[in-house]
């Protein structure tokens, strides 16, 4: 059979298990995702006996080290992915929460209760950790899960979904509540997109070329994630001490994360002061500084090495020691910056100044705006959710880091005693 | 210059203008709102001099009664659309609502408070109402709106977008928060659906062809609307004096409309009791039966005339005086019938069994599911939102009745005092 039909009735089996799941209570969730976990620690041979192939692949293609290293797995790397099922048993359940509620003048009882959205497709690159993690989200949430994780790790992802699979059915439950697509390639990826009415919702997660890819293609509702152009203003007024360790923060605490800062802007008003010893801990810890005219000659006249800054820089999600630096003349010319060159991520000022934070929180149309803190804080563990599906940059469905909660829908729930509507 | 350009410069200038409306507190909304209804009905000479022109290009193209009827303003419709802006003003904003909030272990400040979405696309049909209904929960909402209303009231919707632009001014805001594309045709809604970055979201109301045409091309997010393939369960233990005044609403008391009922299905235990009787009724309220096999039997033994149902009746929305009407066994026949043939929008169970009414209410994956109720309460007024954009069928970012929240999204705000990630 071709992928076409092997990837919708995929699908369908998957839309088809559904109900079952979303009719468990937490308790027996819970009980699943734990014996996951036990199993998973249980078949690591297993599994990293599959992922040996893939790196075996990878290896023979030239892979580079850093997605290498995202792709291998040891005995120790599956019990810290065995870890987050036990993680998101320990969430607490968003199924059932009542939303809103009244009841109306008419004497209608009037609820809106949140349910699973049902079947959410999940299209990834080569790291078999995501695999279980969004299967272990997902199916907390109450909703079916159909994986596409990239052909590079074929293997791995195989072997780790068998094992979910098995517990699943060990459980009494429907396998199909969990399935994996990888072997139909690009083309599963493209019978996924058009599965509308099967899937209630497509999260790419990776690369801007796939998130677009899937963006611009897609019938079935997609939630857009990840790309970080993210800025950090220098006000006026900062506090150089704490500038100082924000940018670093920002900058280098870890640098292929859509978190991570790509733009710095520094207030005229203190770019004299500000740049010179931004620039000396940044160049210290190995960034290039990608500077426009105004910042390179502060720079320069400090001692410190900048490139000219390209146009292209400014919209340039670097995911490496890179950063863009300009000087803006005020509050109203960085607005303008971010306005122009943002994602719609996060956007962080520091400042002591009162009325400029009140406009930058105001007026940045990110999904998460900061005042003195550093951009590495727009993280679904850090807000407190436990766990993160992915940082959502459009406005529609969830905005931000999305946890358990933006996996689930509301449903109304009417109930009267004979209600005719006059 | 061609559509392509004068459509993406008037989203583009939309786009420009909403920051200065995003920033306006209630009270400066409201005042606006109410100047337009009071222009309005100044101008209702104008407006109807305007629509005097549709009218004549309708009736020299033969346009159907009931589409002329929607299309026709008189100064008194006029008065009725100008109330719809201060009903939009009596609503509570929803803008700044704080929808959740905390302070986390390190001491940042957590806030995701509601903002506009920023542009919203309406696409419908020749309805001028909803021309000025869109833009006023647009604007109370803190949004910009770009209105393509359908060339058959283009002059109306000309003249009433004039008049709302012109307040616009008078307060000193921006015209283009209020953008018509009327005049481009459908290129403009091709144009429209493919300005992703500059519309936020398009909302499609009217046929289930125009609706599908925007949810398959369009680049921009989508809320889908509006196709109501509406059921009502008569359960084997329904009060039937409570399910024909119940049917009866359902199906006739407005018949035009999405939650209108389309198919009655009837429990095996109780069809020979209730199919006469809810037959009768409905026959003698003018409504054809398109009936399954065990349903004729019974409603010709009570001697009520019923046609055969084509396969095609249960997934026909007839908005008319038809209704198709089947046995079921039992309520898991119910419910896997209106799982494979419900668009999600309504359902309603008729009982007095407790475990049916609950078993209902949990397994129909609908955005509005009911006991003992009319389906017609599936409805924002009824519910309470004091306005409605459309109602739902989707599931992600609202589900069933939208009203102004559900034009918003959040943002988190979240305020350090020099916090860096460890």
């Amino acid at each position: 059979m071709d992928a076409e039909t092997l990837v919708t009735d995929a699908a369908r089996a998957a839309k088809r298990a559904q109900p079952q799941l979303a009719r468990l209570y937490r308790d027996r969730k819970d009980t699943v995702l734990l014996a996951m976990a036990d199993a998973l620690v249980a078949r690591a041979d297993e599994i990293t006996a599959a992922n040996a192939l893939d790196l075996a692949a990878a290896d023979a293609s030239g892979m580079a080290a850093g997605l290498r290293d995202r792709l291998a797995l040891d005995p120790q790397r599956v019990a810290s992915i065995a870890q987050q099922l036990r993680d998101a048993a320990a969430l607490p359940d968003p199924v059932g929460e009542v939303i809103r509620g009244s009841v109306l003048a008419n004497g209608l009882e009037l609820r809106e209760v949140r349910v699973p959205l049902g079947v959410v497709g999940m299209v990834y690159e080569a790291r078999p950790n995501v695999t279980v993690d969004a299967a272990g989200l997902a199916l907390k949430s109450g909703n079916a899960v159909v994986l596409r994780g990239g052909s590079a790790a074929l293997h791995s992802n195989t072997a780790l979904i068998a094992v979910l699979r098995s517990v699943l059915a060990e459980h009494g439950l429907p396998e199909d509540l969990v399935v994996g697509i990888d072997e139909h390639g690009r083309e599963g990826v493209d019978v996924l997109m058009r599965a509308r009415g099967l899937v209630d919702v497509l999260i790419p997660r990776g690369g801007a070329g796939l998130i677009r890819r899937v963006v611009e293609n897609s019938l079935v509702p997609v939630i857009e994630t990840g790309t970080g152009n993210t800025h950090v203003l220098v006000d006026a007024s900062a506090d150089l001490d704490q500038a100082e360790a924000i940018v670093l923060n920002a900058k280098t605490q870890r640098i292929g994360v859509c978190n991570a800062l790509e733009t710095l802007l520094v207030h005229r008003g203190i770019a004299e002061q500000a740049l010179p010893r931004l620039g000396t801990a940044l160049v210290g810890a190995g960034v290039t500084l990608h500077a426009d005219p105004a910042a390179r000659e502060i720079l320069a006249t400090a001692g410190v090495e900048s490139t000219e800054a390209e146009p292209a820089d400014w919209d340039t999600e670097y995911l490496a020691l890179d950063l863009a630096v300009a000087v803006v003349e005020d509050l109203d010319a960085a607005l303008e910056h971010i306005r122009e060159h943002s994602t719609g991520h996060t956007e962080s000022i520091l400042t002591r100044d009162l009325p400029s934070q009140q406009r930058f929180l105001a007026e940045v149309d990110s999904a998460v705006v900061m005042a003195n803190a550093s951009t590495r804080f727009a993280d679904g563990g850090e807000f407190g959710f436990g766990a993160e599906i992915g940082i959502s940059t459009q406005k529609l469905h969830a905005r931000g880091p999305m946890g358990l909660t933006e996996l689930t829908t509301g449903k109304w729930i009417v109930v009267g005693q004979g209600h005719v509507r006059p």
